[in-house]
Parts: C-alpha cells; structure tokens; sequence
C-alpha cells in the first residue's frame, strides 16, 4: 500500500493510540482538535500527558487546530470524538471538505435522545460525493495497551467490503491487526450495547456474587443485545467476534472499565447520583441501558437483564428483587432471537 | 414436577454440587461411586472433604457403591464421571438396567483415541430402548459456587426438546437455572474444545501480554473451534451460548482454571512434561489440542490457533514465532466458517 494521508480527528486516548499505529505503518497522520495546548504540546513536545503520561510520540505526527489545514488533500479521515458531538463535528467535516475521502470511525455509543448509530450521522452529515461508504473500527482495545505496541485485534465494518479491506490494510501490522466484517448494523450495535452487560456484571460483583453469576449475566446480556440487534437487520454471528464477545470481555470483567465500576458501586448499594458525582463523569452504560430499554419497548424485544437494570437506576427497584424476578422467569430456549 | 428418583454417577466436585441442586427441589437422589471410604462418608457425615471442607450435605442424599441398588427404580440417570471412563460405566449401567430411563451427562471433553463425544458413547452404549435421547448438561459452573448455592446458568441440551425440557424443569430453582437447546453436537464441542483456548490466554498472559491479546484470542479462538463445530454439524450461534462463550469466559479468565494455568506456565517457557509433573494431574486441554488438531486436518478446517498451541507443545515451535506467525497471516473477514 502507498503511503496515506490520514486526518484523525479526536486527540483522546483511543486517537492518539491509532494515530501511532498508522504512523508505525508510514502514513502521514494529522491528528485535529480543539484545545490549543494539547495541539502545540503534541507538536512540541510530542506527548499527550493528559492520557499517556510515559510515552512520546514521533515527531512526524502533527497536530492541527484548523480543520480544514489537517483536511487538505488527505485520503481519509477518521472519526474518534465523543458521542455526542459526532454530528456537529461532522457538519465541520462537510462545510470544509473539497475532494472525496474514506470515511471511518472508532467511536462506540448511539447519539443521544435520536439513539442513532455514528455512521448514519456521518452519513447524513457528510454528501455521499465527498465520502465512501463509512468504515467502523471497533474491538476489545485498551488504548493503553495499544500505546505500548502490545497485540490488538479489531474489526472494520462496512457496508462496501472493498472500503473495509482498504482500512484493513491502512492499519495492520505486526501488532495490530484487523478483521472485515460487512456487518455495520451489528458492529455498532455491540460496541454500544456491551456497557449495559458492563454495568450488569459489576453489579453481581458488588452484591458478592461470584464466577458463574458474571459468566452468565454476560452471556445472557449478548443474548439480548444480539436480539435487539438482529430486530436492527444486524446478523446475529456479529456479536460472537471481536466486537461483541471480544470488547465484553475487556470490558465486563475488567475492574479498569468506567462501566463495570458503575455497576460494582450500584451492587454495592449506592445511588447512580452520588456515583456520578464520585467519578466526575459520564457513565456511558447508563445512559445506553435508557436508549436500549426504549428501543426494546418501542420494537418489541425481550431484554430481561436491561430492563432489571432500567428499573434498579430510573425507578428505585431493589436490585436483589431484580435479580430474584430474573430467576425466576419463565423457562426459555438459549437460541431465541424473536 | 413430581418427585424424581434419579442415580447421579461420580461423587466427584460437579456431581455432588449436582446432588444438592436436585436435592433441593425435593428430588431423591443417589450418589453412586466406586471408592467405598467416600461412599461411606457421604452417608455417615454427610460431607465429601476431598472436593468441599466446609460444606454438610442434606441427610436425604446417599451413597451407594452397588450400582444396581443405586438404579433401582430410577426415572433419570445423570453421568458426571470423568471423561476417560465414561464407556466403561456406561457399559456398567447397560448390564444391570431394568427399565427405561432418561440419560443425560454433565461431563466436558471427548473420548480419548477416539475423539467422540461422550453423548455418542452413551448411545452406543446404552441400548435404545432403556435410555431417552441423551441429555448434555454444560455451562460456566464452578462447583465450589454452585455447592454455597451461588446463582449459576447453564444449558441442558438434547435431540428431543420435551426431554431438555424435563431436565430444564428438574434441575431449575432460584439459585440455578437451565436454558434449552437442541443442538447437542454444538453444546459438547463448546464444552471439550474451549480448554483449548483457555490454554492459548494463560500462555498470552505467561508471556505478559495485556487485556487486549487475551481478548483477542479468545475470540479469534471461539470463531475457530465455531469453525469445527459447524464442520460436525453444529449451529454456529450455540457457542455464543452458555456452553460456549460463558463457560469461556469462567474458563479462559480464571487463573483457578487448570488448562489456564498450564498455559500460563508454557508462556512463562515451561516444558510440558514439567508442567504435568508438577500440577499432578491430566490437563485436558492439552490432549484436546491434539484431537482437534487431528481434527481439523482430517476435516480440513482452519484452526491457526489451535495448531500453533499444537506446535509449540509437541513440536517444540518457540512460542514467539507462533504468535508471528498468526499476526501474519493472510488477511480475514471475521465470519467465516468454512
């Protein structure tokens, strides 16, 4: 593959991680945002302190505070901000875009209040002849871990498969490495969905359960989620990869995810507001348990564990007597995706 | 549900757990197994110190050595000996039944030599007209969990639905509950061939890397063994099941689990014959790489997980370049199961 011109625009942890991966390839990589001192640091000093306290970049990563500077003449952009300003940086994207570029991002979430996946934003946003068909980068990846160049696997999505391949190439090396997958519906679909399961499994681990209780909340979770999900038009062998099962495992087991400690802290016995304020944050997964728990009602789904998980954070329900209902509900077949 | 008789062969950890679920739901349960001094124990002190120091079972369930006393009027008979005399018991049972019976197993693993599934042995071994159509129990259950009546899920899975639905009734309470399914070639090879993969994380984790990696292969490791399965008729969507991903998770996370900890030491650069000397017992995990290996040759299936972890225990392969080699392999699309 030739070398790429590639604007990350997100210098958060997870871009500033891919950022070195596609330097590491040698592309040329600009990454774009906001804070002026985080863009002249990263061009001074080449760090990015606020997320990786030991690491320097190399010099030939550049930062931009000028959107269309890091847009001039690149082949693709990539989409790496927060959820909730998705759209409007996008907008940003279409009103200074002149050529037409792969379009791609690594965010995980649904836009608020709309609970619309990123990439039909990016495609409502973006005119079909500036971009390709969106690209969805998404996998079990702490961006601590990929930092250091340690081995991580993810999947690019696209509805085109040839789009897909091309972001498969643009970024695997010999520690990283992606998989295509056709299936965006899906992909995005898991990537949001799993901190629901997150919250749910930190929770068991809060009231003191143990092994067998979170191996099995996680794959009842998947159970749901991918029901939910195949109601989308999603396949339902996406959420058994590196999306689904894969970022759960990362993410549902592990004491480091935002989610997870949420969950741990409700099982504890604590008030979602006294958590929020402790963690100075917000938890993604409670704000996804109230997009998905409308969603399932609104199509109709069985979500048993979302909606236990619904009632225990909005309407005060105790989660022992969450759990006790959960037990006890009628008995089902384990492949039941209507 | 009336009251059930039913004989549970092998007093080991799972099958006294087992016991005491049954128990619980006011089944009469009989324990049968061959060492006379546990025998003896289970019925005078109601403890089985060898699996569970602290725990007391109810009075209500016995022990018996005679195997035709144990049978005697029986409306099920639950297998949980350990895989390599499964025929051998099961060919016992055959020459002292008397009437017709509901068969069902909670044992992981395949024959030796052979590499059957042991439901199959079972078939072949009990004749039709004494046994229902086998049921697999299976799932992510440690028995020291399910014995202080932690909340455990798990599968019961049979050719004939009404049947796992009997033991789904059977075994259900408030603390353990079943989930049917009637793929029951897909419910076993989740069970036997997962110990491959728990194998493949302890050495990723012995070899230091991060929560990433072991992600990574579990999930490149689930597409894989999903890939046998399906060769032998399995549906791929029961391995993101109880008996698949579930029991994964408990298993390929656990450093209590036996074919992890293996893995972990040949990580660390251990040998294997050292690493069975000093654990003192079978790894299964270790045979079961060599029968899917066998497996997937003669079947044509790829399986570059398992063959690397084949390669490295019984080709001396280093391995660092079996990791190398996997990082470089051809580019994939993450579904594919053929």
């Amino acid at each position: 593959m030739e070398k790429q011109k590639i604007a990350v625009l997100g210098p958060g942890s997870w871009g500033t991680a891919l950022s070195q991966v596609l330097n590491d390839n040698g592309h040329e990589v600009r990454i774009w945002g906001n804070l002026a001192d985080q863009i002249d640091e990263i061009n001074q000093d080449h760090t990015n302190k606020r997320y990786f306290k030991d690491i320097v970049l190399d010099e030939k990563i550049k930062a931009y505070h000028d959107l269309s500077q890091a847009l001039d003449g690149v082949d693709a952009v990539l989409f790496v901000v927060p959820t909730k300003v998705t759209r409007l940086v996008a907008q940003q994207v279409a009103a200074v875009l002149d050529h037409k570029v792969t379009v791609l991002h690594a965010s995980k979430g649904l836009e608020p209040d709309s609970h619309k996946r990123l990439s039909l934003i990016l495609e409502e946003e973006i005119p079909a002849d500036k971009r390709s068909e969106i690209v969805v980068v998404s996998g079990p990846s702490h961006a601590e871990e990929t930092i250091v160049r340690d081995i991580t696997l993810i999947t690019a999505a696209s509805k085109d498969l040839e789009t897909a391949k091309y972001v498969q190439t643009l970024f695997s090396n010999h520690y990283f490495r992606l998989y295509t997958n056709t299936d965006v519906v899906g992909v995005e679909t898991a990537g949001a969905l799993k901190n629901i399961i997150a919250v749910g499994a930190g929770a068991l681990h809060g009231l003191g359960f143990g092994d067998n209780a979170k191996a099995a909340i996680i794959t009842r979770g998947l159970a749901e989620i991918t029901r939910l999900g195949v109601k989308l038009g999603a396949n339902p062998l996406t959420y058994s990869g590196l999306s689904g099962v894969g970022d759960l495992i990362v993410t549902g087991t592990s004491i480091h995810s935002r989610n997870w400690r949420a969950g741990d802290a409700l099982g504890r016995g604590e008030k979602l507001a006294d958590i929020e304020a402790n963690m100075g944050m917000v938890i993604e997964g409670i704000s996804t348990t109230r997009a998905a728990y409308e969603l399932a009602q609104e199509l109709g789904v069985y979500m048993p564990i979302t909606q236990a998980i619904y009632r225990v954070i909005y309407e005060d329900l105790d989660i022992k007597e969450a759990i006790h209902d959960i037990m006890n509900n009628e008995f089902k077949a384990e492949n039941e995706w209507s």
